[in-house]
C-alpha cells in the first residue's frame, strides 16, 4: 500500500531533499527512517526536490509500504527514528498510483526578507537579511505582475535544461509580519504556484527586493518578464530565507 | 566614557554570557569585539548572567571605552567584529558610574512552549516541546498567584547560595500565539520581575506547564509559593526555550 507523508524539516544541515553524494539528504534519513520501522528497504519519492539549505513546514513524500500502520500512528512510529531537524507531521493512505511528485496542484512558498540597521541572528536562521531598507508598498505592485502563466525563463537559474519555461504563478503577495527583533521590519514574499523553475522563487524574492531598494521599478516587472533574460531579473537570494509552506492536492486523491 | 550596549543572540553555540572557563561566553565574545574596535583591552559587564542556551533579544553590557564614536555608529562598527550568532543593536551613552548590573530595574524573560502531536523542527531551537497537551486557561489563571513580592526558594535552583530569596514579580503573563506549523499550539509564558533567582524563570515555566497537563492545580500556587521547598514546584525547562526580551531602566539614566 502507499502512504503519503507531510514532513516538516530544518533544512540548515540537509544539502536538500535530494539523495546526493555529497551530503546529508532529507531522502536519505526518511528513507533510513520508514526502512527501520518496515524492516525492509524503502524508497521515498518527492513532491520537489527543494535546495540545499531551503526549509519545509509541509512537504510531502510517498513511498510504497509492506504493511498496515494506523494513519495517526505512523508519525510517531517515524520520528522515533528521525533526527530532530526532521520531523513527519501526518500520514495518509493514497492510491496505489498517486504519486507526490505528479499528482501535486502546486505549492506555496514564503521568503522571508527583514531589514533595519543590523542583523538580528535570531531572524537570521529563517530569513534574508536586507542592509537596505526596502518600500514594501512598491514590492506589492510588483508582485502583482507576476501571477499567471507566463514564460519564466528571465527567472530561472542559467543552465538549466528545461524544455519549456511557461508556469503558472496563482499568486504572489508582499506583506509585512510582526517583528519582536528590535529595529527590524520582517517581510513574508509568499509565492503560489502550480509549478517552478530552478531558483524561480529565490529570484523573484531577489527581484522584489531590488523593487524594493528603487533599483527596479515596480512596473518594469512585465518587461524583465517578457526579456526571457536572466541578466534583467534580481539575484538569487540565499536558502536560509526560503520555506515550503504548503503542497496542493486534489483531495479526491486522498482516502 | 560610558556606554552601554543592547545585544540580541542566539544562544544556542555559547555557553552563557559570562565568562567561563569551558567554551565560547557572550561577555568574551563582547569584549574580543570592543577590544578590536577600540585597540585597548576592555571588558564589559553584563545586566545578568544568561545561562547556558539561552537567548537574549535585547541584552545590555557597559563598558568604558577610550574615545568618542557617535552613538549610532557604534552598532555597525562592533558588528563587523561579531560573528552571525549575536549582534549589537543599539548604543547609548551613560553616567560614568552606570552599571548595566546594578542600575537596572528589572526584566521581561518569555519562555516559549509548543504542544501538539509531534515535534516541530522549525519551532524546536526557541521554543521546547511539550509531548501532552496543555490547557491555556488553567495555565492562566495560575500565572496570576506569581506576581508580587514573594519568597521564591521554592522556584530557585537547588545548592543556590543566596542570602535572600524574596523577589518581586510585576506580572506573569500566558499567551497563545499564531504557530504556522501544523497541528502545533504555541504559548508565551511572559514574566517580568525587578530580580530573579537562580533558574526562577524555567522553574516558573515547569511549574506552569505541570498546571497545565492537570499534574499541578492551579489553585495550589500559593502554597507551593509558602513551602519554599524546591520539590513542590515543577521541573526546571531546558534553556532553548527561554529568551531575555527587555531590560527596564529608569530613563534618567541615559543621555
Amino acid at each position: 500500500m502507499r502512504i503519503l507523508l507531510t514532513v516538516e524539516y530544518d533544512g540548515t544541515d540537509f544539502v536538500g531533499y535530494q539523495s546526493q553524494n555529497n551530503g546529508r539528504a532529507v531522502q536519505d534519513v526518511l528513507n533510513e527512517a520508514l526502512s527501520e520501522l518496515y524492516k525492509t528497504k524503502i524508497n521515498v519519492t518527492g513532491c520537489s526536490r527543494t535546495d540545499s539549505g531551503v526549509h519545509a513546514r509541509a512537504h510531502l513524500s510517498h513511498a510504497d509500504v509492506p504493511f498496515f500502520i494506523p494513519e495517526d500512528r505512523v508519525p510517531l512510529a517515524l520520528n522515533a527514528f528521525l533526527p530532530a531537524d526532521i520531523s513527519v507531521k501526518a500520514a495518509k493512505y493514497v492510491r496505489e498510483d498517486f504519486s507526490a511528485r505528479f499528482d501535486n496542484k502546486g505549492k506555496r512558498y514564503i521568503y522571508r526578507v527583514y531589514f533595519g540597521r543590523t542583523k538580528s541572528p535570531l531572524l537570521s536562521r529563517y530569513a534574508y537579511y536586507s542592509s537596505y531598507d526596502l518600500d514594501v508598498e512598491e514590492m506589492k505592485k510588483a508582485a502583482v505582475h507576476f501571477a499567471g502563466m507566463h514564460n519564466f525563463e528571465a527567472f530561472c537559474a542559467a543552465g538549466s535544461t528545461q524544455t519549456t519555461f511557461d508556469r503558472r504563478l496563482y499568486e504572489v503577495n508582499v506583506r509585512e509580519v510582526p517583528s519582536d527583533c528590535i529595529g527590524t521590519t520582517l517581510l513574508e514574499i509568499e509565492v503560489k504556484g502550480e509549478a517552478f523553475l530552478y531558483n524561480m522563487v529565490r529570484i523573484i524574492a531577489g527581484t522584489l527586493v531590488d523593487v524594493g531598494t528603487g533599483k527596479i521599478n515596480q512596473a518594469d516587472i512585465p518587461s524583465i518578464i517578457d526579456s526571457r533574460d536572466r541578466t534583467k531579473a534580481g539575484k538569487t537570494l540565499p536558502p536560509e530565507g526560503l520555506t515550503l509552506e504548503e503542497v496542493y492536492l486534489d483531495q479526491s486523491d486522498l482516502y
